[in-house]
């Protein structure tokens, strides 16, 4: 057996880094999640999270993980065969699309571009087409976590109103809420779907609905059968007022200190800090490109997520023996690829709580596995980044 | 604000009281849920829960509550319009049966004394009538949480066999699991439905079902549309081999430790060690009974609980002002009466982490607060209780 | 083996139970303990200290027990051949002045009761004779640990002031500190020990001086040898501003969460909330008196500890055997008798985080040990304490 | 306020970073430290120190700093006016001498190379010129925290020897142990100096004194007083039994894991990890002295800490303007120079729980750092690390 020493540079695309501020928060005996000490926490999340998705409306919270807030996302607006848009943008749309037609919808999936993101020209189109509205909802990835790709969910929203279209609009905000800027009021988002291991910085195990108004009337006459994910027993007005069973009471004290990390830190230099660190991985990236070496999967800039790099190695390059090399030799964690790019990518996640010499650590660890794995690679993707940081202020 | 002093003794019947050394244990990084470290953990966790469930059958676990894993109970098994038999015991075996109701199932309610809870005779009864077997499953609570009643589930389960009936048998252990016998296998109990925040002493977020043949055969034919809790997607053979998106990775950790501790103890230590310290509860409130004082809510001595005491205070007596006293003034959080019991009853949950001196010290406390708050009671029923555990060997 | 379950009930005098607080507080990383975030920590902990200590003069900290604080304040403040009075009280008392002894002093030992505590007329008496003010210093313990008698300093205080004497007034206020009304500056006290294991509720590993401007003149003057100790390198005016070597940052981490939950609280309260539960204490032994039982060793009311109470069994009866019944079957961990009270008496600690239902427990598994041991006793002890706290408003 | 996000990293060449394994070990409540449960605590922690210090002498453990140690070391083996040659490496060297010193001995500096180390020869020198045997020993400093200098204490011992000289050999290991190989008993090494909060990856609040049988014989005639760091009243035969005072109960817990870490990885392969990862550190900083840059404080290769690199600027830079960037900016936290070296220096702590992204992602930090502050350097150091360690074999 080896033994690894020193911490985990843990850049796996979520769960992410939890900071020791939100695990000691956890580490605490439970208390009555009918008191009154837990309802004032339970308080301070909600207003918490309300801040985080830019909104006042409702945000319901479960003990379940993002695909059971994709669950509770459908069962609670739409009746058997509904018909849904989601414009294809990689691994989860479609996952979440496949959830949707076994739940009973109907789904239509606009192609696109895994590597460019959804074009909304193409979703107005769409539904421009649809004269007749049967399409009950737009389905959306707001960062796709398979490709790092992050889709312009306001030019979305402008489109499905360019077109006139009483869609639902939908947008899965999982491995962007708290790294990219997200508006689910401004942005008239009617269902969002959040979860707690990525930006928020906690354990899995906790999801989010955000319901407009407008979705939380869909939800009335929704005839999908649904008990545990039923807004209609957990929201009051736009407040979710009822838990059904037992609340995940140390979720929730993790969460109370991620608010307040993310409120201390105010939320533009949280996206202004995404925003630099991806960059320098992306200038790293860059610089491997060189020599025949990866790249970046994403391919137009203004859609290169802040939270996710996926590396596309070239043809005959196995993506795995980088990350064995890394997590064994380095003790550097990174994700896999999904499904179809399983073996060609690797996935850099830099959400969360991270800084300078993390991102830098875990850059010089990839750049070296990619040598002990004798990929072929341009030198100085580190250099670069960190010429990029040194000239770049917080 | 009154500032409350030393630690907090958690009556409450779940959650419950969480050992140092499971919070520790969760008080940890991240990792990989895809990776060899984290599915070695896995492992032992399910290897520890069919030792305590005592099954070789399969175990899924799922990031929810309990209320979670009964929806999963029924979306597995069931199709719309399938009738199911509920034996009332109380306030969890009735919402059990609304949730099958709201879900499409027609449940009938096999009406019974819920301070006795279920007599074997009347399902046998029942299911003799059921010539066509148009009833497809029992669902029953093994102990119910709202009444501190342990139903007699291997009577039960020799009832359904004496009325040849080939119902499926789903029992509830959400509060016996870990702290008083249950046998899935000797008993050939199809599904079981359990939670972590009990006799497993963990937080709350993770609930488990277990499935025999049998049940994993009706999910094959079931129709009840399902994608988070779905078995199909979850197990191959008779072992949970998939999670529906991200693992809750921290309640692993925590259950990791929890079946340690539970293995370390034996399951019959454990078991008669919630027997010892129940007796002792028992033989306080039997004494606060004189005087016209507040009595055990269970009537029969079979099926009182070992894991929760409800205390039934007598007309005019408000079982919340007792609990106010012992929260504010002496910092023992004791549970409340649900529904139709609000108000008339307090529980006390002696399920978990407990010992002598933390059950004895949360006696006296509650013996103190009917004093403070003018319930009329025997006096000496801490007296009794030590001097029950001082004669009785560990 | 044994496995114990449940949380232990920790009444040892010393080390004591320790806040999850402060607990968590410790769980950190390191940090530069000569950068200004450390500064800004032990300038908080400094004035909580001066705070506990009842003083606006020096406070000096160590890394060391309360052994290594005994150390400190001789070496400061004397010469080889200074002469000292050390007023007899029990094996802390004695040890003191041993140490003094071993350093080079003339130690004098003022016998007295150690079942009384210090009689402030005989220190007065004594002080007179001294027309030549040889005595150098009254070496004093607050509250004898080993005895559970709080001696009353404010009276010595009176009595060396009526005898005019120029001695300095040394107390150690370990066992006292944070439980018990102490007054450095009202009291005049010269130099102060104290500990960081008991009513500071912290791990131990961290001690303390006091001292006043006339002991930092004394100790420009004093010649025993001393560099770790040494006032003179770490107090600038009468303020600590070095540290001897690394400073225990995570000591620090504690305390200052220790003086956080001391402020909060408040001092009054605190020592309220001690005298309340160590009178249910000493209600409880007087019951166990009856059918020759033990006894409480402090027979005078007023010194009777408000942090400890020490018992006295009969002779013949054996106060180990209680301990092990205690700790072994019933988890509760009760201290010894030290030196020539070891076997006759086992000692009680109520000091810090402790609250009703906390020292119920424990007496209640006293109560059955002493049954289990076969030591006589009147029996209803706890019944009597329950009573008393019941009728005691917090 | 600038709020600082992600993980520090704590490169301070002690305290240093600390396991969260070690930390979660001393997230627990007191025990009795006289009673079973500690004591085999103890043995265990004890065990593992001679194993780390190599001995099967006796190791004597305080609750103090090195300070500390320091003091304990010479106060049991000396009396007044003896007479210790300690070989000048920096400091530490001097401030160990100043201590004896102040304590009553008679110090002889022997001049020496801040950059290079002892010379043996000039030690073997010395103490053939004392034919009259009145130096009474040597104290040494193994590894100077200061300079980043590792003296070769088996040749100096070779060099006492060959000076046939009976001084007793003290060395100080306090940045040494658990990371640089040191061997009490193969080198004859009399009394050892350690501390908890380098290389044992703990907390500070601990030291420690190896002593040899000499040391323990020259104990029984050293006439210096000492109480709290008396090894007569710890030691029995060549372990130490009895604590003075109150037992440090959680820097044994932390300790306990401390050494079962070093056992599971070996203590070779700790040395090799820390050789490798310190490798890496000069090679960056030998690119730095490109373009007249920084350098290694160390001239000597043979001498060159594999625990500390101190790096000097040249004339008219300002090496506390590169902390104050790598601090602020970065969140790196980097030793600053001592007394003579104060501003002149920065110091790389690269010791205990590190990795190689741990120490690139530091290096990476100074290097932007460095540009940052406008100090010179050769561009690439980052670079070269990466270059060694992707070729060096873990």
């Amino acid at each position: 057996m080896t033994v690894v020493r020193g911490r985990q540079f843990f850049q796996n695309p979520g769960p992410t880094n939890i900071p020791d501020r939100i695990l000691r928060a956890m580490d605490r005996p439970a208390l009555d999640f009918m008191g009154a000490e837990f309802r004032a926490i339970a308080e301070e999340c909600y207003a918490g999270l309300r801040h985080v998705f830019k909104t006042d409306q409702a945000i319901i919270a479960y003990a379940s993980n993002g695909h059971g807030a994709w669950e509770a996302a459908i069962v609670n607006v739409f009746s058997p065969g509904d018909r849904v848009l989601v414009p294809e943008t990689g691994y989860f749309s479609l996952n979440w699309g496949n959830l949707a037609q076994e739940l009973g919808l109907e789904v239509e999936t606009l192609p696109g571009d895994w590597r460019a993101g959804v074009d909304p020209e193409a979703v107005e189109a769409r539904l421009r087409e649809d004269k007749a509205h049967t399409i009950k909802a737009v389905m959306q990835v707001h960062n796709e976590t398979a490709t790092g790709v992050t889709n312009r969910i306001a030019e979305i929203r402008r489109a499905i109103d360019a077109a006139r279209h009483p869609a639902l609009y939908m947008v899965d905000v999982i491995s962007s809420l708290g790294s990219i800027d997200f508006r689910m009021d401004e942005w008239q988002v009617d269902v969002v779907v959040g979860g707690s291991q990525k930006g928020l910085m906690m354990p899995p195990g906790m999801a989010f609905t955000g319901a407009s108004q407008k979705a939380l009337q869909a939800a009335q006459a929704a005839r999908l059968p649904r008990v545990y994910w039923d807004w209609r027993k957990l929201v009051t007005g736009n407040r979710q007022t009822a838990f059904n069973g037992t609340a995940p009471v140390h979720l929730f004290y993790g969460l109370q200190e991620a608010v307040r990390m993310l409120a201390e830190e105010g939320l533009d230099h949280v996206f202004a800090r995404h925003r630099r660190l991806a960059e320098a991985t992306r200038r790293a990236v860059r610089v491997w490109r060189g020599n025949d070496g990866p790249e970046i999967f994403a391919t137009d800039p203004r859609t290169q997520s802040d939270s996710i790099t996926t590396v596309l190695l070239q043809d005959g390059q196995d993506a795995e023996a980088v990350r064995s090399v890394a997590l064994d030799r380095f003790n550097v964690s990174l994700g896999g690829g999904l499904d179809r790019l399983d073996g060609h990518v690797f996935r850099i996640g830099h959400m969360g709580d991270l800084n300078e010499p993390m991102i830098l650590g875990a850059l010089a660890a990839i750049e070296m596995s990619l040598a002990v794995a004798g990929v072929p690679h341009g030198k100085g993707g580190v250099a670069a980044a960190m010429e990029y940081l040194a000239s770049e202020r917080a």
